[in-house]
């Protein structure tokens, strides 16, 4: 069994043969030609129960991005397909999303009136430059440029943008016109606005609310305590948004809710699957443009492959990094040519999809075809759908993206991880989610440098009569008074290059009897232009005040510089020692 | 011997007590109570050496900044007496330098005409922030934020500074009207507008150059040749401004050579010393300034604190980082209450100060009772001083600052470094000297976590029967088919966390009869929060795959974290080892 599992960890040997290749390129190839019956029957109910939560939440997140509902609709046929085809999870469930939707409406609303044929044109550009992005970064492999947002960072804005969308939907919710503001002066408007509020409609959205917690929180345990066969328990839970949307519906058309109370509803929403769209091909727009869409590929690739990651390992599967930026990539440009705006992997749909048995892309592909037929047959279905129950659905999303815990456990563990999430967070809130989570990128790379430019120092001593050397302050060492040895914890660079000439020109002073000043490298992994500046000025420094300068235990490819650039002979090869205890033989306060 | 100089190490101990305290803060206490009469024949002659290069000096660095010539001289008075008495370096030579005075006229320059009475108000308001921002972090001890300004981005903004300098100089070398352009732009205006030449003019200055660089490179070998007593070598090759200001000058007034040929001279410089100046009291102009005056006192405070440091360690003396801010804060303080504009400590006066012998802040003292003088008495004689000679001194000073060969040794040693050197180096010159520092500052912080972020690998092996474990690659060592050993030089975080991932899972899917992973913690100074998740995620994915994950020397600190977040318990006590010798002993691979 260890045997097995180990070759799921194996990547696929390519050797240049054109059809390995194309298997890399396109999983699809592989589970197409061998598809076991066996996955046929999860695959379908997996494409189904995801395909029942997408159609109400599409809209929504549609509606959230101030776009036509029918444009979230469209961005879940497409795209869906194509990731199915090129997407390295199983189990991934692609799609228009609540972050990059807020995304979107920051990215587009300076450019265009929202809900307008302008913007839903800029939103399908910023599609087609969030696919080229995307796709780019996956095919020159900068798959790792992701790297530099940090979990904490990560975190810290997802927690803040979730409180943006969340009341972003108090105008549909309570049935109040509310402007576009920040979110400060939005909470303010919202408070001396509340006596505004439409009951009728806050009772619909309310009620919506409820009855989603109730079988989110609830139902689930009933279910099971009543004896419901464990496979018909999730596609009934999951089943919440289509509910309130029947329900909802019904209600309003029955009772003429719109006309009588002025309950906002969807409208007319055009049926038919959606003609060919084009972007826009103007650089000027292109250029306004970018920053959203960086930012949108970044976070959306970033939540999409955490989400991918920890499916595929629950089943010992593997995601391939980059495949993933290009197969994102290719589902964003198909959103772009059929009408929708960016998708990414969505966290909740796609739990649901590998939770109900999704195998392969096929189940995507099934999802697609249902939301195809959905389009073609349902549309005029949605026209009485009040707003307020779409507000109640991405409401009820973010509420889970709010990461009290992760931050929590980073508080706990590390200040300046948790520093961090509060600058992001605060960040988010301040300036806006896109400079937001630029900030808090800037602020966990200072304190990243701020950390390393006051490294841990310690002064070390023999270990009885070993030739192991440790910290005089944790263990009982032996010391001589003419010697001084000091391993610094981090690599010597710009940042830290004052603090090592403080600190050893500090442990000299504090000891006029030295005469031997002993470097330790055991953690130095490099050593930059300013800190070798420093090296040489030390040794200069330490030489007028009569004391002699060791190097010891400098690892390979440090001395190897060193040595390149003169400093070894500046020094001179006898004071370069392979480890501390020949530095102290070569001193000659031990003696073997 | 030794033990002396090993005394001149030693930080002052304070203890608290207030005559401690104030010698502390007022170095001039000390030298002035026990003043030894050897010292002052080196004091006064260094004074006036000094004050011979500061006149026409200050008078073209005032006229570099978009002030009259009279400011330079007023920041040579109060600012040195005031340095003078702070300042912990006992031969720096504080006043109007070249690379400040190019910042003051980026900085005031959109605000007001230069050389207008608002141009000089706003240069006196920034000496005020200037000296603010850098008496607060003398204060508060934020020596240590300017170690951000690394070794190659100084270097490399200098070196692009000079250039700027050198070329803004051409409109009064040349006597053509140039406006004010960015640096690419000014060359091609230039080129195209030579024609336009006042030949006079360029006569004046082009002769100028001449005789500073004979006087520079030629005149101090041949006067050692012709036998003259060494201590008048000194000021007479450093009196060149001076003897090519009274060239011009009486070739001007003799000639008519202002009325006959229109050559731009310095005209009416009134006399008399400076009356109280006051700063603009306004939060909008403060504003403005600020991004210039932080610019202004971190460049200022490290070019003046390298050549105050590389001067004291020739004569083992020590000058005190935050003193020295406290110094030059209050010196700008000095020059904003007597019409004066930013200063901070020369590199080439500063030198030459030293080897006349200064052996303590009275040499600036001196030097300033010689430029007040000067204000009182021969104020009238600049009239006819020909602005191409005073061009001519700030080009040949700048030259200097051309650091080609830094550029070299950097290149030499490291190219991320280098990088850092190009990239400060091109931005000053295509964006302006102030965004240019910025965005070198900011390259050389990614550039170091780029390079954090790919560490340097080792898988060891063990080195014959000893109990070190070194790289494969690099070493004759024994290894087992079921262990891997692997060693990450790098602290791990964010920037790296991916990177950990995929080097571990790919040791493991090359070796499929692995079962255990043994990772050193030798260099991983700490493990912050996305690497603690990463190291989670790892923990699992091996284990799914079969594979046992041992930690083997993690430092104390970082295996502390390890433990109180519960790293440990989910992994197991009996997988930490204190060696990586004791791991294998643990796997069962080594017996003893």
């Amino acid at each position: 069994m260890a045997n097995s599992s180990k070759q799921s960890l194996k990547q696929p040997d390519l050797n240049n043969k054109p059809i390995a290749r194309l298997r890399a390129i396109l999983p699809a190839w592989h589970w197409l030609r061998h598809y076991p019956r066996e996955h046929l029957v999860g695959d379908v109910l997996a494409g189904f129960i995801v395909a029942v939560m997408l159609v109400p939440q599409s809209m929504a997140y549609a509606l959230l991005a101030g776009l036509p509902p029918e444009v979230g609709l469209y961005a879940s046929i497409v795209p869906l397909v194509v990731y199915g085809l090129l997407g390295s999870s199983r189990s991934l469930a692609v799609g228009p999303v609540a972050i990059v939707s807020l995304l979107v409406a920051t990215g587009v609303a300076p450019l265009a009136e929202a809900g307008s044929p302008a913007y839903v044109q800029l939103a399908i550009t910023l599609a087609l430059l969030v696919g080229l992005v995307q796709a780019l970064m996956g095919v020159v492999r900068l798959g790792f440029v992701v790297n530099f947002l940090s979990h904490p960072v990560l975190a810290g804005f997802t927690t803040a943008a979730a409180l943006v969308i969340g009341f972003s939907q108090l105008k549909h919710l309570l049935g109040i016109g509310i402007p576009n503001l920040e979110f400060f002066e939005l909470l303010r408007y919202a408070a001396t606005h509340l006596a505004e509020t439409n009951r009728i409609t806050f009772a619909l959205g309310g009620g919506g609310i409820l009855i989603l917690v109730y079988f989110k929180q609830v139902l689930g345990g009933q279910l099971r305590r009543w004896g419901i066969r464990p496979q018909w328990i999730l596609p009934i839970t999951k089943s919440a948004p289509l509910v309130i949307v029947v329900l909802g519906t019904a209600l309003v058309w029955s009772l003429q809710l719109h006309e009588r109370f002025g309950v906002a509803i969807v409208g007319d929403v055009p049926d038919g699957l959606p003609s060919l769209t084009l972007p826009l091909v103007d650089m000027g727009v292109w250029r306004q443009l970018l920053p959203a869409a960086v930012v949108i590929s970044f976070v959306g690739y970033m939540e999409s492959i955490a989400v991918a990651k920890s499916l595929a390992s629950k089943r010992r599967q593997k995601v391939d990094a980059d495949q993933e930026l290009l197969a994102l990539g290719a589902a964003n440009l198909g959103a772009m040519f059929t009408g929708g705006y960016p998708v990414t992997g969505g966290l909740s749909r796609s739990v649901v999809n590998f939770e109900a048995g999704a195998n392969s892309g096929l189940a995507s592909i099934m999802t697609a075809v249902l939301i195809a037929l959905t389009v073609i047959f349902l549309t005029p279905v949605f026209y009485f759908l009040p707003q307020a129950i779409l507000a109640a659905i991405v409401i009820v999303a973010v509420v889970g993206l709010i990461d009290v815990k992760t931050f929590r456990h980073i508080w706990q563990y590390n200040k300046a991880d948790a520093a961090s999430f509060g600058v992001t967070f605060a960040a988010v809130l301040l300036v806006g989610v896109e400079n937001g989570i630029l900030l808090g990128m800037a602020a966990a790379m200072l304190l990243f440098i701020w950390r390393s430019s006051r490294p841990h120092v310690a002064v070390v001593g023999r270990l009885g009569s070993s030739e192991t050397y440790r910290n005089v302050l944790r263990h009982q060492v032996q010391c001589w008074p003419n010697v001084v040895a000091v391993r610094i914890d981090e690599s010597l660079y710009f940042a830290n290059s004052k603090f090592l000439e403080d600190t050893v020109l500090g442990c000299i002073a504090d000891r006029p009897e030295v005469d031997n000043f002993v470097l330790i490298g055991t953690a130095v992994n490099f050593i930059d232009a300013s800190a070798l500046e420093t090296l040489e000025t030390l040794r200069q420094e330490l030489k007028d005040a009569g004391v002699q300068l060791h190097l010891a235990a400098i690892k390979g490819p440090v001395l190897d510089r060193l040595r390149d650039i003169g400093f070894v002979d500046h020094l001179g090869e006898p004071y370069i020692h392979l480890t501390t205890h020949d530095a102290m033989k070569a001193i000659g306060v031990v003696v073997e």
